[in-house]
């Protein structure tokens, strides 16, 4: 294959993976609208969503396997495909959370609605906002913007900590509410998810950029 | 590189790839231990593991960089590399399910043990089975073996399904019991999510035994 038509494909399957991006932030924003209307329609949409995200997985994953096969990639390159078929999982799982959630607010349809001392919105907006600025990191190459995605990334968690603690204590004071209160609790720890996938996505393109490895920096420099 | 060597450096990955898997199947004894005893001592042991899971997984991903970035590998052996990448990462994500349930041990600490609905050491018993079953499936390159922790994972979900619905139960009929069933409906989750990482590696060893890509099955089967 001419060097020009390798890097066209690349282009390619860059293309594809922003697709794929773009099915797994609706994923999340139609999960959220499901959430906040008890809408069982958005749930199945969200399942529907999902068989794309995975036939459009199988897709990038053989697009990225072909290149590798057929030519033998420059660093740069390499690193590049590499980095798609990890972020190209991560994306799919993004989708799988979003099912998770969706299973729960149809789980919940028939529970009486009560107010909890949770902002979901919040939660999921932020988790979404991470994977669009992971992705932007992706096509504008550009370390920075992905490191901004591990600051958020300490946000979510807190939130999630803080929820689980809230949901907890309101539990134990009304029984009554355990339903919805635990409902809650595992959605939020499927939005955390979410900001983890997101933060993988960074890490991915930190990788693909500078070439260097820096998940898990804190644990080895525990380590020395 | 002559052919020989690279087959040398492709066996080296293989024996680093199972010393990473017998941490990961480690870690899930340890902590299943941890929650039987509420021993922190245990927990702390898990979160070292983790360090050493994660030192590992940016080791292999090297060594599977370097193999791809030196030799055109043949497909078979591409196949194999891109399997072992994706291994890799499900197996550093057993690691943190298990950092997460350390976790769940560590802030159960000081609330008083009581019986639960539930059997958390036969349902990690048996994810672990599903990782060596797993392993083996690589080591044996045998899709038959892989397929049988396609099964069980079928049966981890229905654990996970009856333990939700029995301690969701409990914590409407006993709310003093709530934060302990909440932490114990918590860890079947991170279970059964190690169950799917299980199932995602034998995944993998079909894909690179029969060169065909079985994921998603079922949802490209209702889409035609």
């Amino acid at each position: 294959m001419p060097r020009i038509q390798f890097h066209q494909r690349l282009n390619e399957l860059k293309d594809r993976l922003l697709a794929q991006a773009a099915l797994a932030q609706a994923a999340v924003d139609c999960v959220l609208d499901a959430y906040s209307a008890g809408d069982l329609k958005l749930c199945q949409h969200v399942m529907d969503n999902e068989q794309a995200i995975n036939s459009g997985e199988q897709m990038i994953d053989q697009m990225a396997y072909d290149l590798l096969a057929m030519e033998q990639p420059m660093a740069v390159d390499l690193r590049f495909l590499m980095a798609v078929i990890k972020i190209n999982s991560d994306l799919e799982r993004i989708g799988d959370q979003c099912v998770n959630i969706a299973e729960r607010v149809r789980l919940a349809r028939n529970l009486p609605r009560i107010e909890l001392p949770v902002n979901i919105e919040e939660m999921g907006t932020l988790a979404n906002t991470m994977i669009r600025t992971a992705i932007q990191s992706l096509l504008e190459a550009d370390a920075k913007i992905a490191e901004s995605v591990l600051q958020m990334d300490d946000h979510v968690d807190e939130m999630n900590r803080r929820a689980h603690e809230d949901l907890t204590g309101l539990m134990m004071k009304d029984p009554s509410s355990a339903e919805q209160a635990l409902n809650a609790i595992i959605i939020c720890r499927n939005l955390e998810r979410v900001g983890d996938h997101a933060t993988n996505i960074a890490e991915d393109v930190i990788f693909w950029v500078r070439g260097a490895d820096i998940r898990h920096q804190m644990s080895i420099a525990q380590m020395n």
